[in-house]
């Protein structure tokens, strides 16, 4: 897939129900005082029984003890019974103990729900460096399970929000020639108030069963969404995405008609884009989102690779918050992204307005591309005419707010 | 050399003079008006008898047209008569007609001081994507040429100065066994107040004999010193380090005893040194200058990739401002660095305080650790125990005056 073109939208709806939305799922959440604002900091989804799992994580080599933990059961088994997850701790950079607690954790939701060991999955964010209180964890464990229910979506989803500012929630229902099937998903993101907060965490969940082999395709999608977003450029420690598949609607990706397939892939990509898109626009102290469209490269990974530069330079960023058309700033990063390229060949267009051409600066009318640059939201596409591959990123800016976030917040 | 490690400074001492200090070189400014604030913006730097010259020039590949004028040069002849300098206006993006009027800037030099054809470099800091005005230019050459003499290496490096805060001049006289020689030096920073500035400039002159074999030794120099430094991680289409050796003391590098050829190399690492620092210290919005030792790595460039990777994170900068002990973000920047580790062998010690052994958290005085982060000037270390190299890097907060300087100052 050279090009990221998907426009498939009239096969579903937005739907109710978050993650309990697909049949099969249940959720629930507890407050058990891992987070200093007494909101609730432990949530449960579970499938009774059972779903296939697939997951992303963090390359950061400093990986939390969660994620290791739940990289190994994924290793070695993807039927699973459900995940849970506390904010307020990371338990990243706790050495021999973090594991011990990640395992532990995910031991005594098994054992309250009479799942086999390993059927778990286990996440955490927040606070880096910090053992967790596990008394804190079991005792918010033990008042969730109890309460596990389908409607309770969107308490999942809001017991793992650390900072951000607003809830991230979808449900689509897909119509099939085969049939009706659902996604459900959330996400928290970069709304890292507490300084050494630990980031991004997706959960998404269908009713339509995905066998093994589906786990390439998920790994490309996730690769066009959730790694195509950058609000600060680091990494964290924590950073994953799971993807639940109860195959509760009856129906099997394997069986599906390739129109079939396609709607499904196009769905799941729109459900893993928005949940993306949400995190950037409620990225710390963002006040403009950006797309940035990296055209005429020889590879996707040259246009991904370009765009990730650009989108993470400081004087980029600091400009699309000033609303300053500086357009030499995106070209003089550019320039530097490791990529080669011919100069006289590179063009740059803001939405309709092209200011430099095969090379040459353009004249332009300086009060339109005031007036894009004074939007909350708008593109950006850099050609390089050398290919005809390309690419897009989702950034926001960099504004005092970020600044004052990541800086005046004292432990 | 593993360890960057030069201590030889009783073997000279800071005189006056700047780049005019050396022998045989002459210095003027003038005011053409390329610069709104009516300073002077046009400085040149003469050899009458020649100079073999040695330079390194911005990796970006939008490199500036006098980058690209001034490359050539220097890669068909080394015996020069001097550099013209213009502010105000950075010649990039310019196209063609960019190239034309970066030769012709040289040119009208060359013949006003009946200098060969190629015989001076070409310099340009300001604005980019703007036609030069060469009107104001060669009214502005013209002006300076006959006011040319010993005693204006100040004048030379104000003329240079865009939005630095404060002039960064430095001279050297140095003690050899063979008699004594001179460095001088001066730099212009990246104090990028207006958004399109294009950065980076250092010129430094010599009464010393170097010869072309000398470019080896001038490069190493450089990548401990000016490619040491990171403010914002953008690299300028303009940056560039030149190097003048006029002979005039009638010592010559290739005659000196192995003991003073180190004394030269250190002082001039001195120099480069203290000119890059000074940049960093003046960088936009700066309030805290940190040097950042990374230890027991590999490879040099394994330090050196680990150091810049940890300097350029806005989460870590955005500490460093705030004065906040968040060690977790240095620790997972270092995750994502791009050096392959062990987690459980890495260290990380603020000034003479330990925070982070082997994998694991330590307790510390938290009290102690506030200090030190609350000074204008620290190093932190961090030590990846699988190898005896190492590396430093300098560098300085991300401020609210950073953001101020890069947003708020509309085209």
């Amino acid at each position: 897939m050279k090009k990221e073109n998907f426009q498939m939208k009239s096969h579903w709806r937005k739907i109710d129900g978050g993650v309990c939305a697909p049949l099969g799922f249940q959720a629930a959440s507890a407050t058990c005082g891992l987070k200093v604002s007494g909101k609730s900091d432990i949530g449960i989804l579970s499938i009774e029984k059972g779903a296939n799992a697939f997951g992303v994580f963090t390359k950061n080599q400093f990986a939390a003890a969660p994620v290791i933990h739940s990289k190994n059961i994924l290793s070695e088994n993807i039927v699973l019974r459900g995940v849970v997850v506390n904010s307020g701790n990371a338990n990243a950079c706790t050495g021999r103990q973090g594991l011990d607690d990640a395992k532990a954790m995910g031991s005594y939701c098994e054992d309250l729900l009479k799942a086999p060991q390993g059927s778990f999955l286990v996440c955490s964010t927040g606070v880096i460096g910090r053992p967790l209180d596990m008394n804190k964890v079991r005792s918010g464990i033990s008042e969730a399970v109890p309460k596990l229910n389908e409607y309770s979506g969107t308490e999942f989803a809001k017991s793992i929000m650390t900072t951000d500012t607003f809830l991230k929630e979808i449900a689509l229902e897909v119509s099939l020639e085969a049939g009706t099937i659902r996604i459900g998903g959330c996400s928290k993101g970069a709304g890292m108030i507490h300084p050494d907060m630990a980031t991004m965490l997706a959960f998404v969940s269908t009713d339509l069963g995905l066998e093994a082999d589906f786990q390439d395709e998920f790994k490309e999608l996730i690769q066009l969404s959730f790694n195509s977003i950058t609000v600060d450029g680091d990494t964290s420690t924590n950073d994953t995405c799971l993807l639940f598949a109860s195959a509760s609607s009856q129906l099997h990706y394997r069986s599906l008609s390739l129109g079939d397939k396609r709607i499904f892939r196009d769905a799941l990509f729109e459900m893993f884009t928005e949940l993306a898109r949400l995190i950037v626009k409620d990225g710390e102290g963002a006040t403009r989102f950006a797309e940035i469209v990296v055209r005429g490269t020889k590879s996707t990974e040259d246009a991904r690779k370009i765009g990730r530069y650009i989108a993470n330079s400081k004087l980029v960023k600091t400009a699309l918050f000033g609303g300053d058309p500086n357009w030499g700033r995106i070209i003089c990063s550019l320039g530097t992204a490791g990529v080669l390229l011919d100069p006289e060949n590179v063009s740059l267009t803001f939405e309709e307005i092209p200011v430099f051409n095969h090379g040459k600066p353009l004249s332009y009318d300086l009060k339109k591309l005031e007036e894009i640059f004074s939007r909350s939201e708008y593109r950006i596409f850099i050609d390089l005419a050398q290919g005809d591959c390309e690419s897009r990123v989702w950034t926001c800016d960099l504004s005092y707010e970020y600044v004052k976030i990541n800086a005046e917040y004292t432990t």
